[in-house]
């Protein structure tokens, strides 16, 4: 197809496809003209997926270029891995978290095979820290939970992953998981929170009432 | 204590604490004298709840407002948890996710109490939608999988809060742990994958090598 249709079947203008060209998001269409290229479904496929990293996953433009390198790449899936996590999470400075935070997070994930500089350790002790400087306790168990609740979350990643055939699938699945899952998982959590708000305080007319339901 | 000792205790400049009064984020002092004023401990709480939501849950400075008003107010729980979860969603049209995304997300959740207009549910459809243009099959249930660790999640969340005594703690808790819980989520789904991966496909050696361990 040509650009104008690319752009038609995208729904992107032709000038922001051009730009993920130019920032090498998305490779060139094979040249039909001294000033045309025809482009196929892969690129529509690329197109779509650059949008969900970077729309619906809220990964930088720089970010969502190092996930697509990766994909392209011929990296091993753990190394992928860690080129997506590392696209995803905050750079937190290991000295800005306290070593009891970091020992914290290390006895609520025992017997996990994590290395000292992965970015979720790292991220994970920051919110043990602001959580403590806040005057919060997990009175029951909040953090130890959400790492059962994380556990869970992954085992249904790694599934997805060996259930893809080839490099490339697995690659691509790596990455959508990490980055869409972040935002799939917030998602349904907040309708969780309003069913089991609802159970315990009743449910709030609506519109909702002044009074405190407790 | 004065400003200066604000400052000092808390880590932030003075040009900083006095932005946050003047955007209604931290109340005012005691005036002490013509231009002095006194501050309590409940200011160097606040300045830190302020960071934890700013710098930590990634919150504009307009959305701690809102969640910042919330706490203060005397709004209910379920109220406060709609405020907290508008503040921490990105703001989706409805009509720009279709009809069968929000159908499988209806279906997911099944049985729980969720407003046709809840945040997450919404954006959980999104996620649905981004996935399947992509091509993307949850061929082992990623989406229900995803579900569940949600659940458990929120129960923590709603046990936190059952477990604070007065109405304004259990309102920072609503705002604490609804902010911070995605941070925390993340980043312990990142260790966990690590661990799952490293079970399944063997620790990457470091530094990494070039083969693709499947």
């Amino acid at each position: 197809m040509k650009m104008a249709e690319l752009s038609a079947r995208s729904g992107l203008p032709i000038a922001t496809i051009k730009y993920y060209q130019r920032e090498n998001l998305l490779p060139g269409g094979v040249r039909s003209g001294p000033n045309q290229a025809l482009y196929g479904d892969r690129h529509l496929e690329r197109i779509r997926l650059i949008r969900g990293i970077i729309d619906v996953g809220g990964l930088s433009v720089a970010a969502a270029r190092q996930v697509i390198d990766a994909i392209d790449s011929d990296k091993s899936l753990p190394e992928t891995f860690e080129i997506a996590q590392h696209a995803v999470s905050a750079q937190i400075d290991p000295v800005t978290v306290t070593e009891q935070a970091l020992a914290r997070i290390d006895i609520i994930t025992a017997g996990w095979h994590v290395s000292p500089d992965n970015p979720g350790r790292v991220a994970a002790a920051r919110v043990v820290d602001t959580y403590a400087a806040i005057g919060q306790a997990d009175a029951h168990g909040w953090f130890a939970r959400y790492a059962a609740a994380a556990m869970l979350a992954a085992l249904a990643d790694i599934d997805e992953l060996d259930a893809r055939s080839d490099r490339a699938e697995k690659a691509e699945t790596v990455v959508v998981g990490t980055v869409l899952g972040d935002t799939l998982f917030s998602a349904l959590r907040r309708a969780a929170q309003e069913h089991v708000t609802a159970e315990r305080y009743g449910a709030p007319p609506r519109p909702i009432g002044p009074t405190d339901q407790k």
